[in-house]
């Protein structure tokens, strides 16, 4: 159930799961300059905020340990320089710039305390910082598994929706964490996982970290997402988020609003897992979550090759599930349900909640 | 509004648009020989099934028109070989045995009174017949669409699922029919085209026909139908159907459903444009329709580029819209609303009805 590691520290750099090849090719890429890691992430090597987030940590302590500065103001101007790159790197990832400032912050309280013309101590300490941050993110997946699973069928089919996975957060994965709690823990389930076009996370992505961790599985185009949910035994659905307003409305992959709908329609319960990271409580209401239109030619072509005329397209990355469509929102810190402004607001100030209310 | 001709019958024989190269090459084979339009048929260069029945009934004309058959029980093995060959082109197609029924009907009436050693009037009834076959089905579309037209919003966003169109009937098309004269007659529509995975019919089909026709469209990929019926000003829904119930409950297109639940829940109507053809009164309801399951590789590979690993796959080519999801059911007849029961028995027993009630 651990078998998918898309990012690791290792004595000789950082090690990234080519995510552009999966599934065809499983090839893992060794980076020891922090430049040619930073294009990685631009280039998708790595994709998933949560992951991004771990990769940008890492990066930075790359840089720093192989820093030639002779004097502090050396080295913080490289420092300064080496996060600018990161940042540059996805700037609507919004666990790169949480990662940029904990660095920023750690870098200038050891600042402080360096020792003159060597700064072995705050590379050292930089280093153990990345690789805490991986720890916390997949000690939250772990946390978010185990309040999901309670939430799971014993048995039968549970639906997703794009990667949710390991692949996204550097850990076991949210919604796919809950999975894998799950099926550890005894539940005998099978995943139907839609495609999710127009990039095809489902099926490049979800298919195979779920094959590899032996979780059976059955994949399908997204239009048929309908018809399993009243034909085809579903149980539960379990899925991610991007953004999760205070009022509970969730922000996630195009496709995920339709879900929710027919999942009422045919009285499946829609859970959402996602870290605390994930609320945004200066959005009252999903109305406000921007939706981001990406490029057309992501829909016309599939692998470089055209599959539809020269057209009008639309192509939102996103869609909003209003939070009356969600039974339980699954964090760290315990299980949120309606009413979530109260619900949500506890667990964003530090409350531990019982599992299953 | 009538640019998209995929079959004709002209001196030189029987002309198809190859289907399998749109939307990148728009390309007319002329078949002389019935063998080689049979194995056009069975290969797809024509696709849908009333279009199907159009090119098995000029198959049969042109295969007994270059006869050299010198007596009538010559000739009449002679046609039963002929209709044997197009029956075993695509047997699931209903329209290909209702075609090949009728010829035999005709074949045995001309035999008759046929003159000795001289059948070139049962030649020339026959090629008449075929294009008699065209030209209803080319007025059943247009009736459809008539009827139709008058229930599309005047003006905003249409949409429709998969390829209801010229390229299905050898009409004006089903659902793409009541567009078609919808907009012929002054509505200002533009159509939502979903791109109706995995054999893409959406964006090969529906959006090149639409463009032929300089009807404005936007393409979509299937899990973006939700969002939009949700914020995109949608003010209809328009389908074609496979098979109707007695009960008015239809089987068509994977994700037709799902369409459905998501228009009930955002206040769309949906309409269902279908020939009396479709209508299967032996059915009191669609749990009784058949879903026909088709091969993994179209989900897994488009265009012959693997999309996904290898891992177990579901791909039913329909689903069942139950009838209290659909506002009404348009015939060349008029139009059904619910009870569908009595609605769609008084337009089977040929009742003509109003337009809209």
């Amino acid at each position: 159930m651990r078998n998918v590691e898309p990012i690791r520290w290792t004595d000789e750099g950082v090690v990234l799961l080519d995510q552009r090849r999966l599934p065809g090719e499983v090839i893992y890429l060794t980076y020891t300059d922090y430049r040619e890691l930073a294009a990685a992430i631009k280039d998708m090597v790595i994709r998933g905020a949560p992951a991004i987030g771990v990769a940008a940590a890492m990066g930075i302590a790359l840089g720093v340990s192989h820093s030639r500065a002779k004097t502090l103001p050396e080295l913080r101007a490289e420092f300064k320089n080496i996060c600018d790159t990161f940042a540059r790197t996805r700037p609507t990832a919004v666990d790169l710039f949480w990662a940029i400032d904990r660095f920023t912050r750690k870098f200038e309280s050891l600042a402080q305390n360096a020792a003159q013309n060597n700064f072995d101590a705050i590379k050292d300490s930089l280093v153990e910082e990345a690789q805490q941050v991986h720890r916390e993110r997949r000690d939250a997946d772990e946390a978010i598994g185990r309040f999901g699973a309670e939430l799971m069928p014993a048995s039968g089919r549970v639906m997703t929706q794009c990667n949710a996975g390991a692949l996204a957060t550097g850990g076991i994965g949210t919604a796919l964490g809950v999975i894998r709690i799950a099926v550890e823990t005894g539940h005998t389930l099978e995943i139907l996982v839609p495609e999710t076009r127009p990039y095809l996370q489902g099926a490049r992505l979800t298919a195979w970290e779920l094959q590899q961790d032996k979780i059976p599985l059955t994949l399908i185009t997204d239009n048929m997402v309908g018809h399993f949910l009243k034909t085809g035994g579903v149980g539960a659905i379990v899925v991610g988020a991007d953004r999760i307003a205070a009022n509970g409305d969730t922000a996630n992959k195009i496709g995920t609003y339709a879900m929710a709908v027919l999942a009422r329609e045919n009285h499946v319960p829609f859970f959402v897992a996602a870290p605390i990271s994930t609320l945004d409580l200066s959005l009252a209401s999903g109305e406000q979550i921007p939706i981001e239109q990406r490029a057309a030619a992501e829909v016309t072509h599939v692998y470089g090759v055209r599959v539809a005329p020269e057209v009008n397209v639309a192509n939102p990355a996103f869609d909003v599930t209003p939070a009356k469509f969600i039974a339980a929102i699954i964090t760290e810190r315990g299980v949120a349900r309606a009413p979530y402004e109260d619900s949500l607001s506890r667990l964003a100030a530090g409350a531990q909640t019982p599992a299953a209310r």
